[in-house]
């Protein structure tokens, strides 16, 4: 196995708590809601469980407000598809991902949305106030990202809920790079959709993701079964029903639960430290080694995942030359144009480093020493 | 565990195979098609040949119109939300389940189809010349299940494909009763996109389906990042790209892959031939005991899923009877009011027995001892 340094992408090494529940649901469980036998009624209790933890895991109000998705990106699709209409402006920011900014241009295109970005720069420069300035008559939503997944730039999302909340809008939160680092609290931050995938920093699945609702409603764009009030002809009005259809992805959820758990018995707040260390250590060595620049905004905080661009090779070369090494990282626009544009980077692309719960000190003693090499080289 | 009769909802049992490929992907394999490391490139594999397994599993032309979804839901949203247009007129049937029948009603509620359906009866006839009796100037698409998820009854794919291809008309089918009991081509029988979940008669895992088409473009409904061609702002034309957004579900992906090699090693006509033995012995058995009545239509094949009406108790306390006897079945509506609807049973619902490959006869002859017990009580 490869010293894995892509856990923005994806967490490798999972918990030994959350591959049990996983394997341990394989068998034995049913489709939930729509059985009073046991394997249907086990589901049915697994889920709703699930759907609890996640809630008081996210300060969500309400335990049916927590909605499974196939991950963040189908979650960002039903938030963004599921609460505009026609003449609504939206804010987003140039840190954005394709999942958010993909789904957005689509209504712009469609003539639905109009759509105005927050910027920012080469520095990663941002001024929270533009969130506020950029607001107009017709403006619906706030639409952003807790944290970039290239720069690991942490967005201050107690000033943009702040902003929302002040001026009635609502406020749609990507949380796929802090949720399971940074703790998050629906309510305090005022935020109506929270968006997040359940394999990155949850160290659950792929396959897995949340949609969590406060206080606004979000109109389906699936239509199916639910076990329940077979008769209605589109959709029902309760949630999850409303916006959960067909049979759900009982292992990843399984998972999932589990993830939760585990993250809440380590505690969020040491896995933070744990991966701000590592970040700290490696931009220490990386800027000793002095052929490395490190694109982020030094006002703000971070995750653990660290923007490189090597000064005397290009960001791929130095991906295939790690990997060649046993080390796992990743170059590229990493799904995340406008910010890749900002920083210059169209034509070289970034190099990613980004370090999980389960990655070492020793790891980045490896790294930092196989780069030493390819000076020597 | 329960004697476990509810496969049409979804498989508990599994083969071993798809366990395994389950357990063995949970570590070890990243983020396909975004990094040039190992468990990046492992994934890429994976879902490479997965896809290439299921597209000789249907026979469709191209590997890369296999498209993985959530399940067979999210396959017929993406179907039906992804080829109609304002004025399109659509032909589906009274045997659906509500995974077509709500999309379809969602686009006809907001005013852009028109929707006719083949109808049918308390005996479950149908007139297969009715879809092309049906059809219009404007007809764009035939919609409709390979079986019914209540009676089993299988519709005859040949005949309807023949008339949609005479008329130049798109066939959807949703073969979630079918997939891995009966073979489907999807060029011998002119299907443009075939719809199926993963977790039923496959023995995959849940959280995985498939959308496959064939000489058809369909529009997505979702937006997101797909680790290439990250500068374009809305969504890419090449499939599986165009149809396949954000992290694929990778543990359910490995499972498809195995279900469907599993298959292929049992030979699909086997399970079909044991399913309908276990079918036919069930029917027996339950005509002899006098108290229920079968609806299906006696005309058609069969799938192994068995539609009672018990003549002295109802169809819950019929399923509830047996679950404290530990015999899942299902007893309701099962997702499908208009056919529960025909069969005038919208009151009562009905008990559905569901027999899959890994169910066997002295199953059924302990099923069949319970059964006998309800009178002696």
């Amino acid at each position: 196995m490869s010293i894995y340094l892509d856990n923005a992408a994806t967490s490798v090494r999972k918990p030994e708590s959350v591959i049990n529940a996983i394997k341990n649901t394989i068998e034995n469980y049913g489709n939930p809601a729509r059985g009073v036998y046991t394997e249907s009624l086990n589901s049915s209790r697994l889920i709703y469980e699930a759907r609890e933890n996640i809630a008081k895991f996210v300060g969500c109000p309400e335990v049916s407000h927590v909605i499974f998705t196939s991950g963040a990106t189908q979650a960002l699709n039903m938030a963004i598809a599921g609460i505009f209409h026609k003449g609504d402006h939206v804010i987003t920011t140039e840190f954005e991902h394709n999942s958010v900014l993909r789904p957005l241009n689509h209504l712009k295109a469609l003539g639905i949305i109009e759509l105005d970005y927050v910027k920012t720069d080469s520095q990663c420069n941002i001024d929270f106030r533009d969130f506020e300035r950029l607001i107009k008559k017709n403006t619906k939503a706030i639409v952003c990202t807790h944290a970039s997944n290239v720069t690991g730039d942490i967005l201050d999302i107690g000033i943009i809920g702040e902003i929302a909340y002040t001026h009635n809008l609502c406020f749609i939160l990507d949380a796929s790079q802090t949720i399971g680092v940074i703790g998050i609290d629906m309510v305090k931050n005022h935020i109506n959709a929270l968006c997040f995938s359940g394999h990155k920093g949850l160290m659950g699945a792929t396959g897995t993701g949340c949609l969590c609702i406060n206080d606004i409603d979000v109109e389906p764009i699936f239509f199916g079964g639910t076990g329940i009030q077979s008769f209605e002809p589109v959709s029902l009005r309760e949630y999850p029903e409303k916006l959960e259809v067909g049979t759900p992805n009982i292992i990843g959820i399984s998972g999932l639960n589990a993830a939760v758990q585990y993250i809440n018995s380590v505690g969020i707040e040491r896995i933070f430290c744990h991966e701000s260390m590592l970040r700290s250590y490696f931009i220490g060595e990386m800027q000793a080694l002095g052929r490395y620049r490190i694109m982020q905004n030094e006002a703000l905080n971070h995750t653990a995942t660290v923007a490189v661009i090597p000064k005397d090779t290009d960001a791929s070369g130095l991906a295939s030359y790690l990997s060649d090494h046993g080390i796992a990282i990743r170059a590229g626009v990493h799904c995340a144009p406008l910010l890749v544009n900002a920083l210059g980077q169209q034509n070289n692309g970034i190099a990613r480093f980004s370090f999980g719960y389960m990655n070492t000190q020793e790891e980045i003693d490896i790294l930092i020493d196989t780069l030493k090499q390819v000076s020597v080289n």
